[in-house]
């Protein structure tokens, strides 16, 4: 095993990123600001004015994370030849279409093409690694490296092994986000969706229903949350939350005192709205209403600001938890 | 209607506290911290030490909040009769136990006791106002000020209307509440669970199933969340970060396409655990590993001050809300 007490990229000399859409920009950028060469592959004839844009794009964040982007693309390079691409790389993070029969040809390909010391991990937010990694000739090597978007940003990185992943990859894995500054979370289980987005997808269902229903607008939810669970969970998450919540005895008292009736009369309760077309028409307006005065790309810009400053409150950004030995966050 | 640009406590010079519970306790330290005299009303006989105690614990939260706390209790009154204790004052908060008939006679008292200015206030987290108006001869004086819990340090407090609750009145809770260095939110709607709780339940619904799938720990599901979707709606809740989310279209781009999508797939996948023999095993065992090294009070207090280091950062804390008008958040 690779594990090691405080992992480095030392062993990452040169990355290779195989799709160059936003999370792929995403990954290139803070690697190239980490040191690591990258060599993109896309197939696209634009890709490199693609990547470049969004590289510009994203380096303001990266130089807030505390970040060196004064020449971030003088690691960069392009390959449109997959096979070429992976040859002579320590890592490659794939974030090409959700399509299975398409990545595990990406993966057959790779397979044979990259050294055999190399990293292999896909981004893939839908599709677990046994599904892929049944074309492999050594599953072993494939783990699920799934980021929260955009991976420069946010910290947490999904590991999720298929049945055939090796423990020596998921370490591996595990080590080499942890160098990259990210939050790695080895997941125990394959489950469609991993955990993140089953949680913001369950608690985005009772968000629809109740704007749908009227009890609040959408920028009313968003200030509900922000303002009360959102500040909560960003320094414990609900299990800790609900700990505290429940008096002297935690989590059992809180159960009992709380999680039982939480089961009988809240849970049943729950909607179960649909995006059918009045219910479109009303997030749409509402949508318009509330962040319809400026540009997606303002709004990011303006949302990763307050984020970092934020993480940096709670030294979490790559500068202060590559040091920081008493971070803020309980 | 007596809504103005900038609320202060000037109209709130003596607030009775009905039930001094963690609830009331919480109110009455943020009320004497801010200046407002504060009787306590609650039947218990040791009732004084208990408050007494209470407002020791929250002061050094209060304190890091930037308020003042040199003597808070000079300020402080205690009043076993309830009609006594409501009259002169000028706002009511009552914070009873979760009983209809309860809270009914409660309320019939302060209506006849209290000065007929009064502000009428009920903490209640279930109960809608509508049903403990019914017994009042004047239900448009009555709202429910639904704190997060607690209230001196969580900054949402839901403002929810009951059917006969008039627009004054709910004016006039909204500016306490914003005086008071709260954000409060007016519904639109009454619906069983308000919002907040409402959410917080459609997530830790789906915690506990992961949980007990074993696909992670609590703890790493805490992980999990404070690295992602805490962080993330610490400063932009989920409809606009799906906004953000969904490419330069906005949130109609990301209905089309990734909402139908997890309507689709993730909605009917989403867990139903339920609180059984084998699911409490679990979580209480992970609680233990968990957050056992510690009191639950000394944990509190941890989360407590990383909460309020998050708000400074965002510029949240009563005395920055008061001034700044170019908070960080988005």
């Amino acid at each position: 095993m690779n594990h090691t007490p405080t992992p480095t990229l030392a062993p990452y000399r040169r990355a290779a990123i195989i799709g160059g859409g936003v999370i792929g920009v995403s990954w290139a950028g803070l690697l190239l600001a980490r040191g690591v060469e990258v060599v993109v592959n896309d197939p696209r004839e634009d890709i490199e004015d693609l990547v470049r844009a969004g590289l510009d794009e994203i380096a303001p964040a990266l130089a807030d994370l505390g970040l060196p982007t004064g020449n971030l693309a003088a690691g960069l390079s392009f390959e449109a030849d997959l096979a070429t691409a992976v040859a002579g790389v320590d890592v490659v993070q794939e974030n090409g279409p959700e399509r299975l029969e398409l990545k595990r040809e990406i993966w057959r390909t790779v397979e044979d093409a990259a050294p055999a010391h190399a990293l292999l991990a896909t981004s893939t937010s839908s599709i677990p690694a046994t599904a892929i990694a049944a074309a492999l000739r050594r599953p072993e090597r494939l783990v699920v490296g799934h980021p929260f978007n955009p991976p420069h940003l946010v910290p947490l990185v999904e590991v999720v092994p298929g049945e055939k992943t090796s423990e020596e990859t998921v370490e591996r894995a595990r080590d080499f986000y942890t160098a990259l500054g990210k939050k790695p979370q080895v997941l125990r289980k394959e489950m469609p969706g991993f955990v993140a987005n089953r949680l913001q997808s369950a608690m985005f269902r009772e968000c629809v229903y109740l704007v749908a229903q009227g009890v609040v607008t959408e920028q009313e939810l968003d200030e509900i949350v922000t303002s009360s669970i959102g500040l909560r969970w960003a320094v414990a998450g609900p299990f800790r939350t609900f700990h505290l919540g429940g008096g002297p005895g935690g989590l059992p008292q809180f159960i009992e005192h709380l999680g039982r009736g939480m089961e009988r009369d809240m849970w049943p309760a729950l909607g179960r709205p649909s995006f059918d077309d009045a219910t479109v028409a009303t997030l749409t307006e509402q949508a318009d209403d509330a962040f319809g005065g400026a540009s997606v790309g303002d709004l990011a810009a303006e949302r990763d600001r307050a984020q970092i400053t934020l993480m940096r409150a709670l030294r979490e950004t790559p500068d202060d938890t590559a040091t920081a030995t008493d971070g803020a966050r309980a």
